[in-house]
């Protein structure tokens, strides 16, 4: 049993708001993350992949696979965009890292698994020095 | 003469877009970038200025300084911004990071002389590829 | 369930002596780092807290308030501090990395749970090449 | 019980390439992987050893003791080699990075057990957004 | 006039031979680098351009348009390839890193300038601590 | 002509002082940086060679050499001192960044020179943000 991990990177807007609250507590809680114009962050995606090697290839998986269910499903949606406005599987969600992991882990689970691999982590850093990891656990 | 550099980050949404252009010809030349909805970055903004070497400091300028100067006059007013909306000096201009970089230079130049020190270069990485230098020329 | 970090940089200087051995015995081991007049690092601290999604806000914790725990309790006291004599907590003890990601550990532990989360890891890196990691482990 | 971890680094050449398949069936799964004049990467191994802090050191394991195994054992092979020609314990393998993290541990394992702790992961990073963790599990 | 850098990256087998010397000359002067069975490296490609900003677009080059003449004439043909034996314009010169920039250089000049450019620098990272940079000086 | 540069690395302790200023004005300048129990930082050099390629070699000069003379003459005596009390070439010096890289040229300078070749550039970062660059020049 190995882990392979695979990054990709994707430049998107967002904006931190709940639409319940006043603009005040909007303010007291998400500071100038709540910034109705927006700000942005070059994300990195890591993607954590578990499985035996295949002895034919001496592979987990094909990291060209990988690669391309990643950019096919995640990261062509998420580039360049808003993540509060322009992307279907962040519709009517907060945009922090910390949901945004667990909708991409939802998305690639199955995608991974109809390979034979188990998806074991998705790793994202928002900046220099913020990240969250997410491994499927309620 | 000594060349020194100070590094600081902000994040910022933008968007590329000619208002004089047809939204075709905007898509044509921009792509991604002139997505409606913003994308952003995590910029790294790095600063280097000249000088001699102060014999009662080993310093060319005191760092704390040169921090405080980059912080209050630009990175304040840069991070979580959108730099086609939310800052002044930006007003009416691209957003491109060529734009951006000619005017950090025209407001810490004047303010790194008066310290008796000489501004020599504004760089600007805006991801982890891309960047921009500018020296002042014409 | 999942997992954010924070990452806070600070620069000490440091000895590594054991007072009961001779100075020879502590060249054997510890080598340069033995060197009486101390030498120094750049440490980066990523502290990673485990929770449950707030459904009010999208975050496990504030990051906000985890940067201002940590540079609180632990950054503003070591940064250019000298581990063996300058900081409160390392008194007495070898300032090793690994001990001081358990030090790290027992501060925080407590003001994490606090705040309602679960301190999960100390990561310290000491150099380029050179890290730690505490679980809180026996 | 503590988690300590040491990078080397190497460069080395190989060629993905199963000698039971035909050159095409090569080609479709391992690409420009498979090119017969060999491609190469900086590789960056990184070991991480578990164990309890000795009291009269405050390390795990001497890091200098961690670095002479390594290096002798397994980089001084690796560094400016071709793995899948000149390297001892590769010899009828598969060039992967995955069996390639397989035998470093296999050699690492008892060698660092002699020490008195424990092998906890090999890491091997084979490019930027490339890598694989292996814990020793079947 | 301002300046833009693009980096791209690629990872290559090499061997560092003069074939007018003996082996033991080889070894003598190349060591490890003149391994027959070549060794590799990740190379980082950074192409710094030299322009006006264009008042209808806020850049000095589209960076759509030099990722494109970087990947298709450089990139392209050093990716997975062995700087020796594959690579059309590297066909019986030295494959150190100067020599490599040198002949980027010569390809890149002419399609920059072509898109009324200026190239200024090449710089490739061979390792982590070892890199190159050329101005297209005498 | 074309450039080459070589990073190497050290760990030192320092404490920026004037011994002919008072406490108070030690701490108004230098800060924290003025602690009589030291700090330290991770330094990386970064030395910059310029001249012609050797037609026998593809080179330069050959990285083995530009190692050693650096490792020699300068890191092997920073690395795990006291730029203050334990560096003959510092004796008497403030150990400012920007003092460190001058008193660096002027030894390197003369060593490379003997090489056939030119010193072009002393880099020392410092921290993740501060570095200085020197080249000579008065």
């Amino acid at each position: 049993m190995i882990y392979i991990e695979r990054k990709e990177r994707f430049s998107a807007a967002h904006q931190l708001y709940n639409p319940h609250w006043s603009e005040e507590k909007n303010q007291a809680v998400f500071g100038k993350c709540a910034n109705k114009n927006f700000h942005g962050h070059n994300y990195t995606l890591t993607v954590t992949v578990k499985g035996k090697i295949n002895p034919d290839t001496g592979f987990v998986m094909n990291l060209v696979d990988l690669k391309q269910l990643i950019t096919e499903h995640i990261t062509e949606k998420l580039d360049h965009a808003n993540l509060n406005h322009d992307v279907d599987f962040m519709r009517g969600k907060f945009s922090s890292t910390e949901v945004l992991a667990e909708e991409i882990w939802k998305i690639l689970e199955p995608l991974i698994a109809a390979h034979g691999c188990q998806l074991h982590k998705i790793r994202l850093d928002e900046t220099l020095n913020n990240a969250v990891e997410y491994f499927g656990e309620d």
